[in-house]
């Protein structure tokens, strides 16, 4: 009777753990996100219990996971990315603490550094980036992120967001002090066949991503140049990287 | 004749992404770096050429890359985490595209949120930390970090580091406006079996961690307390991550 809390990855059903689909494929019962590759819920076993998470509030989830865990099953949690990385992985491992169930973590993948990795952006580069910035686009109270403190940080940002306010952080940053001319990106369904990159400078970025859907990852510094020498004469490598959700073994 | 630039995850061999280990099994040729796991080094097929990168300059480690892409060979260039991450993977794939190899980037689990996660600790957490600064703990010169802007970043500090920085390196912080009693983690040899956690407030860092060897990866932040509340009374289910290095299926 043990939860597992097991990252899932970005996207493409190939970069979850070996030991994560160890964990799936003998689990008793999964419960997985929206997000999560299907390919990896068919991987569970034919007779175990399987629950999407679509529609369950946080507490739901958390009291399913200890009644799940009570009946003496094996539960995989299977969660987007890494558990522990704006996955609220920490929230249910606290609530299994509370109530005496044994868990593990098992990490995964996390979009802040593989997202932009499939459009062949580094967040680091020696003599460019030595640091690097994660934030949820959206301020500890839901309202906006400190800009100025953004924007003074140097080196690489990361931003995890909806597209609908994609216009309101590049205006912050501007105005928090960042050059206009800054490198930037995003990056729609990273990782996945229909994933979209593109590039702007930051003050053009807005226009530039017009066209793309959430769920969305922005990375602006001088590291998106880098990605740009890296990638240009890279077509092919790139499409097929972007189509690597190979066939699980 | 394509070479994978991929990331073998933080330590502990289960933590490979599938898509990872696939590649390493079906490799002509494994370059890899020092701290990846002999478990993994062993999956390479019995007749591929297999080279440490151990005492290989960077430079010699691109040209080593190109010639083997040159040959025709399929080569696994396998790197501790993600090679985006403080990988020097960025440099690796602008010496490809120089070469005009195919290659692909194939993420890893990055120690930067795995190491916290094997002692536990969330690196963000809901209430407690919406944002995560990862630096090398080593300024972009190889001289001190800016500590006056990492101590006013906000939410979680991760810093990868040697060991016998770690006194200047907190007292730089409680100097750069940190309060000494922010709770401070130090995790060695991370998600290994012969992984030790320290935890302290910042100013006692340095004592609690005096046992510790490299490599170390520190945290600095609320979170800690997150982790060690998470933890507390479950010394059973910490020590089963810590052993998880399950034999590869």
């Amino acid at each position: 009777m043990t939860v597992h809390l097991v990252g899932a990855g970005p996207g493409d059903p190939g970069l979850i753990t070996v030991r994560g689909l160890e964990l799936v494929r003998s689990c008793d019962a999964l419960v997985y996100d929206v997000l999560v590759a299907q390919e990896l819920v068919d991987e569970a076993p034919a007779d175990a219990l399987i629950v999407s998470r679509e529609g369950l509030g946080q507490d739901e989830i958390n009291r399913l996971l200890v009644e799940l865990g009570r009946r003496g099953l094996e539960v995989v949690r299977l969660k987007g990315g890494d558990p522990f990385v704006f996955g609220r992985g920490g929230e249910e491992a606290l609530a299994l603490r509370d109530a005496g169930i044994p868990f593990t973590v098992v990490p995964g993948v996390s979009s802040i550094a593989a997202v932009p990795a499939a459009a062949l952006i580094p967040v680091t580069h020696r003599g460019v980036s030595d640091k690097v910035t994660i934030v949820s686009g959206r301020g500890a109270n839901g309202g906006e992120p400190d800009y100025a403190t953004l924007a003074a940080a140097g080196g690489t940002l990361v931003l995890f967001m909806g597209l609908e306010r994609l216009p309101r952080l590049c205006a912050g940053l501007i105005a928090g002090g960042l050059s206009p001319d800054t490198p930037a990106g995003i990056v729609s369904h990273g990782t996945l066949p229909d994933q979209v990159v593109a590039t702007a400078t930051l003050a053009g970025l807005p226009d530039a991503a017009a066209d793309l859907e959430s769920p969305a990852l922005v990375v602006v510094g001088d590291v998106v140049a880098v990605g740009a020498a890296i990638s240009e004469p890279h077509e092919a490598s790139f499409r097929a990287f972007a189509q690597a959700a190979a066939a699980l073994g």
